[in-house]
């Protein structure tokens, strides 16, 4: 366990962190650890977790979050990934189950619903002045986060 | 547009970049730039896309890929989301639709399929002598990369 990992608990993304709880290890950081998820949605399903324990990623210092995305780089070239999602969910309601962070790194390897990351897309048509409302509204918000 | 954007080409999103097409701009760093979809899946749906033209997430320089999270954690706190999902797809059969990364953050407001990511997890349970060989295979080709 790297020196910089801070605040980790008795939660299972922790015990897998410390070692407490064997797993099939990818790439670890100072950050982040990654390893094969055992209950894949396809072959070469991995996950990457940040070395602190955060439920949600609106919670996470932004150092454990800038060291995720080029993880999921490696993860993808070594496995000569061509189709596949990145998901990260927040909240039991958007399929989180764990509350650790956590990254998914699901190959695609083909379009069947059987394997990999199944997605539905219901796509609104909002008017421009509401989207252009709602921009104005988290413009200023966003000023002050 | 930064000084750092570089190889931005003629697709829409580069062309959102570059301003020849407007967009509702939310949060724009030297790396990245993110707006509010315009088909979105919920209220408050956005993009987050890095000022350089690569169609997948393994093809993109690393401090692109380190400046996306923290871009998406700023606009759930913006938002006051507790339950939302993290998507970016790579591929057409994995639901990519524009070749330029892209990043979503999309708010799941309620459970209901009719708003929001909708996710499918046909997941499997290998078993653990297959997942070791998977994991030796990919550790070997994780210290090439």
């Amino acid at each position: 366990m790297a020196s910089v990992a801070r605040s980790l608990t008795s939660c299972i993304f922790c015990k897998i962190i410390k070692g407490d709880i064997p797993s099939f290890k990818l790439v670890e950081t100072d950050f982040s650890y990654s390893f094969l998820d055992i209950g894949p949605l396809s072959k070469g399903h991995a996950l990457i977790i940040p070395k602190d324990h955060a439920a949600k990623l609106h919670e996470l210092p932004d150092e454990y979050l800038a060291d995720a995305m080029p993880i999921a780089k490696k993860i993808a070239a070594a496995q000569g990934l061509e189709n596949y999602n990145i998901l990260q969910n927040n909240g039991r309601i958007a399929h989180q189950e764990v509350d650790h962070v956590h990254f998914h790194v699901i190959p695609k390897p083909s379009a069947s619903d059987e394997e990999g990351l199944v997605v539905g897309w219901p796509a609104k048509k909002p008017a421009m002045d509401e989207l252009k409302a709602l921009h104005q509204e988290l413009v200023d918000r966003l000023n002050k986060v």
